[in-house]
């Protein structure tokens, strides 16, 4: 898609989201509904829908806010949660998930949304969009609950590779640090690199390689590099990206979800716990909802897969219309502010510096944008 | 210490634990009040105490309960939080850290607790103590709150080694379920082993390995094996203990207690929010007591090194009396089960099996003992 922003913006001065409708938990109505929010609130948005349109048909007719703006693709197969990427690169063509993308990499959406496996959707993702020239291993960024002023931290990788070695750290410092440039109005991120400790000595080969290249390239490429953080600084407010691999990466949002889940468990046993603590929870309602909201992640769905030629955001499998309308949104920012653009000119000249030291001026350029 | 518990035990009928006064982040006077608030609960408990005896002496002859049943070991020198491991195995004779693991290794102790700097107790744990025959990485085993009846699984390793091979992990697995054994009475353990996903293809190649050599040896050794889990299993309910290696493990932990602690920090801002709320929340105050005690990291505080030869405990460095005292039951506990001679026994035996295949007397015998 890269070079075609204008030509999609033309279309009625909109911006095209092109989203599977299909391979969510709950179906593909409360996909409709989600992109119907989009809709309704945003009036410079289309939608190019993919999957069955003797089911999607019916679903959009019923949205006043979706009439002449959704384009549906006709397709009929599936990427189910149990399909294997190697199945679903091999026979994939057909479905709905491999056309959304087919929609970004043909230059008539500015971004694509699934709620499909996650798996299927990299591996696909990649044979349909292609890495971006510099890239080694494509990363998901998430946004993550935080201290920090503006609410989040991006934290990536969070599972497109279970690996990552100095160079792909590295990657992900500058693909991080663009992302929230562009999704959160921070102009100079801090970056931290997460390991078991926070002093230098610490932690795996890798790691100390990936802090030496980090810190050398953090000043020219407009980040602050704050070295090596723990697993509660992801929820903290030193850094406001937080570099990791796909493994651990992954690790820690599940725990943290899982921890979440429970204290919000032991929160409501607490409050049922006799007759005066349900009165209780009546008076603190308002301010439980409060909390609720914050911690809420369905305001924060959406992983973007980093580090192709194009935007492509996983929504969660059990995302409700809220969750999928939030991972629209996302997408949609993300094309207006020409992200995918200037992330591939962020990476290209680092790129070209790291590896010949001479390309200060593409730098200069990169930083300009982004 | 191994084959020597009746020797502690015999010292007027109670089981001795030796403590590093010095080390935490509060001070001894801190560990004084720990060690005598167990002292007064539990009259079955006796300690030697580590640390400069001109500054532990007053200390303890403020608290009635400690009359009797304190033995000052007078040492000057201090393990600080900034010390390398490598500098205190060289020069750390002296300190008060070396001179409570030598308590149990002489015997004279049937276990030791520490609040001090984790990777120095570890260094020093198997300098002094050695590792036990047949394991080639120990791990520290912490309990994670939980879903499960016992509201409580267990996790390791937490940060003995950044790497674990499939051996390794099969040792934590065999460790981990013999300390659930004797700290939780479980008898029949379930076993997960930590992964970025629940079907077998997915993960790193040592995983795939050691989910082979774990499933193998789960019926003979007692355990039952439910395969990989993810984070968010690490608080859940279906498994009780939680193999991964030291570096997923300490990044998983801490971002757990990072997650938590935003959460209570998001959940006290919500109450603060307006007048009202702030009333609301004296009306919740007991149901927000009850919340917090569940949650409260010290009512588990507590490392064990497992795969020693002699039981170790790390108490969190910021640990208050009540977490100290919370280190000194587990210790004391797991000395009053007989815990690191069961140990020994169970990786003797599987040790054996997994070279030879012929120990199968070995293991029966080991499976009565735990």
């Amino acid at each position: 898609m890269t070079g075609k922003p204008d030509h999609i913006q033309a279309e009625a001065g909109r911006i095209t989201i092109s989203v599977d409708a299909m391979g969510g938990d709950a179906g593909p109505a409360v996909v409709v509904a989600g992109i119907a929010m989009s809709a309704a609130r945003n009036p410079d948005i289309s939608f190019i829908l993919h999957g069955p349109a003797d089911q999607l048909a019916p679903l959009v007719a019923k949205k006043h806010a979706l009439q002449g703006r959704v384009e549906i693709r006709d397709v009929h197969d599936v990427v189910t949660m149990e399909d294997k990427p190697s199945q679903v690169m091999r026979n994939g063509k057909g479905t709905s998930m491999w056309s959304a993308l087919d929609a970004v990499k043909n230059g008539e959406a500015a971004g694509a949304v699934s709620c499909g496996n996650t798996g299927a959707l990299m591996a696909l993702s990649m044979l349909r969009l292609r890495k971006l020239p510099g890239v080694n291993r494509p990363a998901i960024a998430i946004l993550w609950p935080s201290l920090n002023p503006q609410g989040f931290n991006v934290m990536l990788d969070v599972g497109a590779d279970v690996k990552a070695d100095a160079e792909d750290l590295l990657q992900y410092a500058l693909m991080g640090t663009s992302y929230v440039r562009n999704s959160m109005d921070i102009s100079q991120p801090r970056v931290g690199l997460l390991n078991v400790g926070t002093e230098e000595h610490k932690g795996r080969t890798e790691l100390k390689e990936a802090f030496a290249l980090i810190s050398e390239n953090a000043e020219k490429s407009g980040f602050e590099f704050v070295g090596f953080v723990e697993g509660s600084d992801i929820p903290g407010d030193i850094a406001d990206v937080i570099v990791t691999d796909g493994f651990t990466g992954n690790v820690a949002i599940k725990t943290g979800e899982g921890t979440a889940s429970l204290m919000r468990t032991a929160l409501k046993e607490a409050f049922e716990y006799s007759f005066l603590s349900k009165i209780a929870a009546l008076l603190a309602m308002t301010s439980l909802k409060r909390l609720s909201k914050r911690m809420d992640p369905r305001r924060v769905n959406g992983g973007v897969f980093l580090g192709l030629n194009g935007t492509v955001v996983k929504s969660h499998g059990g995302a409700d219309a809220m969750g999928v309308s939030a991972a629209v949104k996302l997408a949609f920012r993300l094309a207006e502010h020409g992200f995918a653009e200037k992330l591939a000119a962020r990476v290209a000249s680092v790129g070209a510096h790291t590896q010949d030291n001479t390309a200060s001026r593409d730098l200069r350029a990169a930083t300009e944008k982004d």
